[in-house]
């Protein structure tokens, strides 16, 4: 029923268990899935990050991207052991519910998966305020675990 | 995956999109369905009941009741033309959202099915609301259609 499925994936307890219903969902339909991890830019974040990184305000982007890659390979991971074949991983950065609405829309995903709260890992608050923005912004189907 | 689905169904488009992807899981899973429609106890409308039914206001509980079960009826009918075996309704007084996270919890149901919006034939209100609030407190997954 479902033919390709997104999956927000910020490394969080919660966002792992939405994986897995995901990867489910994609097994059990043989659609393939694309797991997804947001990372917020420098500019949204320079007030904090200048705190801790000083040294190499420049960067910031770079390093949060990285992060962002470990998350989402280590996504990718996790489907692939569960058996899933069709899978992809994507890193992207901006504002997270509107990044995941605009990717889903771009990639034509018919069904966006993502935990009720994440620990915030990437983008320090809490993921609910996300879930209740996808369910709001998205055009197709959201499985909020 | 899922073994129990529960379709929170109010009559509107958008309950009625999502009553039929929770009957697609359904089928896919070889899932038992509930439809459940709800409507508001007497006391929580009985401001603007009053004004629409001076008359016979001891039997707005029964004329709403009424009201949700022909609802509940009808979802079950399309679960049932659907190809949908294992199907049940219920109709339920009480406030929305709470009602069908309770209801869910005490039949076990692990997933919620439910529209973005509706047209608060019965409730009066913006279902967006109630998803936002039945994403926050359930227990269980909760697709968002």
């Amino acid at each position: 029923m479902f033919k390709s499925i997104l999956a927000a994936f910020d490394g969080s307890e919660g966002s792992e268990a939405a994986l897995r219903k995901a990867i489910e969902l994609a097994n059990l339909c043989g659609a393939d899935l694309t797991v997804l991890t947001l990372y917020r830019h420098h500019s949204v974040l320079e007030g904090s990050m200048y705190v801790t990184d000083v040294e190499q305000p420049d960067n910031i982007d770079g390093i949060m991207r990285n992060h962002a890659k470990k998350i989402a390979e280590h996504g990718a991971t996790v489907a692939r052991q569960a058996g899933c074949e069709k899978i992809r991983a994507f890193v992207k950065g901006g504002p997270t519910a509107r990044t995941i609405v605009s990717f889903s829309k771009q990639h034509e995903n018919d069904l966006v998966v993502l935990g009720s709260r994440g620990l915030g890992s990437i983008e320090g608050y809490l993921l609910g305020s996300v879930s209740h923005k996808v369910t709001s912004l998205s055009e197709c189907p959201v499985l909020v675990v």
